[in-house]
């Protein structure tokens, strides 16, 4: 009888001896791997929207079940009108005392949906034989004992962001369990519903008396994104944080005819095109003083993650019709781990068949500011501040007042608040040297070390309420449609997920 | 008795000895004044936008039989599905074949209305005391022998813009045949219905056999547009001419998320911004290479002529909340006598609560640029191209093909055509000097020279047609609501109208 198809693929993949634990992973995939997909399958039917409270109170009560059957202890969080968390731990088997201690997060919330934009249904988990766009079709649930492609995909919101580590970690304590091998990792487990809502009740919640004492660890581990898009396993060292304002730049108080007022009364959007251009270069690079004040230029470390990253600048930029990127095709890494001034959008009066003769009376650029470590947003912001004033401008956070307006030549109103800290984990602390090895074990010397994603993700909480090092640990496939609609999780990624928890759960 | 209201402020308000012809008009105007109000009532009662053929044909016929009541040669010309042209003549009574030939152009359509928003509707022509802001309220049409406060008002669309003229100048004919004073200049008609519309079909009927032949003229009065907002009469010897075009710059083929590209891939908003820059200093200065190429520098009877414009940029800028103008407050007929780049809209994505952070695809600035004599539209676009071109970029009139956006790292579109050019009568032209001298005898010192208008009006189609010199010659107030709801024109405007009109038709 021929090899199942996933064992030739798991086989030709992955080297010759595997470490026990991940051997033990693909031993319980290989025997149980459809129960395991019925069982994602289960959780996946249960609505997850944040907004959902019967929905993502059923989602946190099936989770804690599961974790519960397996021996952890297990709390389900309520706060009055907001989606429960779930906070558990489940020891280590072997010397508990002297283990180190892993913080798991999940966000067990999905992207809202709108089901008309669907295949199947956000909430009708669909096995197909492999991603849609690839010519795949929808086939049944596996039967046990049977072999199932690890290009097969699971179509549902939140399967691949962000429920999938969870039946992963369920799976891997399982294949540990079965093979008799000793967990020696102490996990924590933080699992949250409201990540895809903007996490508005986390901070709330890590400062609640009865979730803190749950959450100490050595290491946190962020489970949530995507692989890289080369398809290769990542482990992600950190964010960038974010930021960002709108300046509006004023003219006269009324739109004026541009025939009998053109070339006398100021014009708004030729003066904010001149304070964009003095924020930055032809090439790239930003022109605020202090702009990089604080920024710590990258070490050794990231020198050597940049060598794992596969070139894919190239393709990139073939793809998105760019000749060029910017700063002369500087490499995309290195342009993550300095902050960003983006125009994100323009607008003064029209363009268009609606434009018409006029001076308009407001210009306004909408900005947002990538932060890296050692940036703190507010300070930006008044660095930003500062290069406007430093041209002649009065800076308001309101429009202009008639006496203002008479006693300043150049006005501009500057608005935007809050934002967040980047948080970056240094790939030489020695829980992060120990985490890529550990990751090793699954992924092989395919293993990307990412430094930074240029996303933002508002980990500073982490860094703030638990004081730890933190890592974005993905397993999803890296074209999952997550936030989008037809959201899927490809299987041979599950697979992955099982056997890195395993080898996480089990490594000293 | 005392003296009625009307004569004692025309008393006051002028020399003690008008020239002959100016001292007909006054009696004439003591005598009939009621009669002319009601002849431009009956005129105003007939719908004239441009889309009304019905109403436009009844308003040429109504001019075309007044002017043929006083002796003059009449023909109404038509083309199909569009207002007719009326054109005509009336020659000197006083050796004609010698006289000056004078051209006199008026449009007899209005802008169109939205009746909702008129006081008494417009065509409805409705006598005020005063201006309705100053607390005019309506009165009878006065009766004959009824005196006639100058301020009243008449409300009715196209009473200041543009039907004024046509009444003041018959009533001119009537005074002088009164006063058994000659005409000694000749007289050219040529009555538009087009011209709200932009005057779509004046190029084919200036070249038509029907029309052109009744149009050679010395010099043409364009008799439109208002009086100084000093309310002080004005002649006008040229307008700005126009061009316009909008420049989209390129980024990646699709909207990018601002975190994980923004510093990699390039951002269209920035770069439109460095260009718009580079287009224009923080003085107003412009910075295209062969911008001003052909500008003349103005002369001294442009300087002799800015001693006649009342100040008025202070209390302008007070009232448009601006403390400075553009060039340091240069002088307000200095900069119109440039040529002007305007950015008159900008997009880019979107700001304000629906922005996103994105890197958008494309930003575009919408650009209208007013000429001045020497420059044409299609050399002054190249100079823009070239510039855009000089700074990197390919620039085209259409989006970019996906082989373009790989060849090369800079793509603009820049589209837009035509615009026509300024037209500008030299003030020491001979026929102009004797309209000026001519004018002063209705209008005495406070007469204002205006070398320019900022605006611009297609009156190159006269130069290019019909190869004489232009000024215009306005009447009505400066505030008559022209192109607004509740137009009007104030009588002491129309009064001042058939004394310019009298004087120009008798003095050789």
């Amino acid at each position: 009888m021929p090899l199942p198809l996933f064992l030739i693929v798991v086989l030709l993949g992955s080297p010759p001896s595997p470490a026990p634990p991940v051997a033990a992973a693909r031993a319980h995939v290989a025997a149980h791997g459809p129960a395991i997909v019925r069982s994602l399958a289960e959780l996946l039917e249960i609505p997850c929207v944040a907004d959902d409270l019967e929905g993502t109170t059923r989602t946190a009560r099936w989770i804690a079940r599961a974790f519960a059957g397996r021996g952890a202890e297990m709390n389900v969080v309520g706060r009055d009108g907001v989606p429960p968390l779930v906070v558990g731990r489940l020891d280590a088997t072997e010397a508990p005392e002297s283990a180190r201690t892993l913080g798991v997060y999940v966000h067990y919330d999905g992207q809202p949906v709108d089901p008309t934009e669907w295949t199947f249904g956000p909430w009708t988990p669909t096995l197909t034989t492999k991603a849609l766009e690839a010519g795949g079709v929808a086939r049944p649930l596996p039967e046990d004992g049977e072999p199932i492609d690890p290009e097969a995909r699971l179509y549902a919101r939140a399967s691949g962001d962000d429920k999938a580590p969870l039946v992963a970690l369920l799976a891997a304590i399982d294949a540990l369990e079965a093979a008799g091998l000793p967990r020696r990792s102490n996990l924590v487990f933080l699992f949250e519903g409201e990540e895809e809502a903007g996490s508005p009740h986390l901070g709330d919640y890590l400062d609640d008396p009865r979730v803190r004492p749950w959450l100490d660890a050595d290491l946190w581990l962020i489970c949530d994104g995507p692989c890289h898009q080369s398809r290769r396993p990542q482990l992600v060292f950190g964010v960038r944080g974010i930021t960002g304002f709108e300046l509006t730049v004023y003219g006269a108080s009324r739109h004026l005819h541009s025939g009998h007022y053109g070339n006398w009364a100021p014009n708004p959007g030729h003066r904010l095109a001149r304070l964009l251009a003095s924020m930055k270069d032809d090439d790239g690079r930003v022109l605020v003083d202090g702009f990089l004040d604080g920024v710590l230029p990258p070490g050794e470390a990231v020198a050597r993650a940049a060598a794992t990253i596969p070139p894919f600048e190239d393709a990139l930029r073939a793809e998105l019709g760019l000749k060029e990127s910017e700063a002369g095709d500087a490499p995309y890494l290195e342009r993550m781990l300095l902050p960003s001034l983006n125009v994100r959008g323009l607008k003064s009066a029209t363009v268009g068949r609606t434009a018409r003769n006029v001076i308009p009376t407001t210009a306004t650029a909408s900005i947002d500011v990538r932060l890296v470590k050692g940036q703190d947003p507010a300070a930006v912001r008044e660095r930003i501040r500062r290069h406007v004033e430093e041209r002649g401008y009065l800076v308001l956070d309101r429009d202009p007042t008639d006496a203002e307006r008479l006693a300043h030549a150049r006005i501009a109103k500057m608005t935007g608040a809050g934002g967040y800290r980047a948080v970056q984990t240094s790939l030489d602390h020695p829980q992060a040297e120990w985490l890529i090895e550990t990751t090793r074990l699954a992924a092989g010397d395919d293993l990307v070390l990412m430094p930074i994603l240029g996303g933002s993700l508002p980990l500073w909480l982490f860094e703030e309420k638990l004081g730890v090092p933190l890592v974005i640990v993905p397993i999803a496939n890296h074209d999952d449609n997550q936030h989008a609609p037809d959201e899927n999780l490809r299987l041979g990624n599950l697979w992955y997920g099982v056997e890195l928890m395993a080898a996480i759960a089990a490594t000293r």
